[in-house]
């Protein structure tokens, strides 16, 4: 596989690792949103987080919730984000499965988009039962 | 407790539930970024998830991805976003941690910011210490 991140596992691209361990790796990300960002990988090459078994899952929402607290105690920030992109309408760049660490600050002159839309009556009863008749665990 | 999620796992709160199971609860944000939004949640209170057990963060991680495959399948979306705020200024304004899964399409007309920073010779390194000086798993 040509895969940018199992170069990085396989120490044939160099990072600046954080946490290794059996399941997952996390390493600085070299554009960061804030100084200190981090990724949180799956070792086994997984394009999808849906694809991602549980325990690697739990590892990788273990660890870089952990990692975010480092963050606020390490770099005096105050908050931290986990954001995931599946897709590349999602955002997701490189096709392996990668959970974002994002440290914040009250001042940290970043801010997310976020919008609310409206559902009519009875429309997020509609959707709920669309999404349920797809959703295999 | 007065939490507003915990009342709605317990019933108290009407929700349009997803899915639930002995760890997590699943339910239709009311006020979605796309129409299908889903927010995944522990069903024990935890106001950060850097607490929340490593067993109850896989089952988080794994419900949020399979609910972004349903929202692929069920709702002609072509990807997702798993986004978790951890901290007032990093955007989470109810105080048990949840997981929101976010339906992304190739013309949704959403995107989120991102930045990218540039860190100076050697800056990255020297942070990344400062990082594992207070990583506690």
């Amino acid at each position: 596989m040509n895969c940018i991140f199992c170069k990085i596992i396989a120490g044939e691209i160099p990072s600046v690792k954080i946490y290794e361990d059996e399941l997952v790796f996390a390493f600085m990300d070299i554009a960061p949103i804030n100084k200190g960002h981090v990724l949180v990988i799956p070792k086994e090459h997984h394009n999808s987080s849906s694809t991602v078994p549980e325990e690697t899952g739990g590892r990788m929402f273990h660890v870089g919730s952990r990692i975010g607290v480092a963050l606020k105690r390490g770099l005096d920030f105050e908050g931290f984000n986990l954001h995931l992109a599946d897709g590349t309408c999602a955002g997701q760049v490189v096709n392996h499965a990668h959970l974002h660490v994002v440290p914040r600050g009250v001042e940290d002159g970043f801010h997310w988009n976020w919008r609310q839309l409206e559902y009519a009556e009875g429309e997020s009863a509609e959707t709920a039962e669309r999404i349920k008749s797809k959703l295999k665990l």
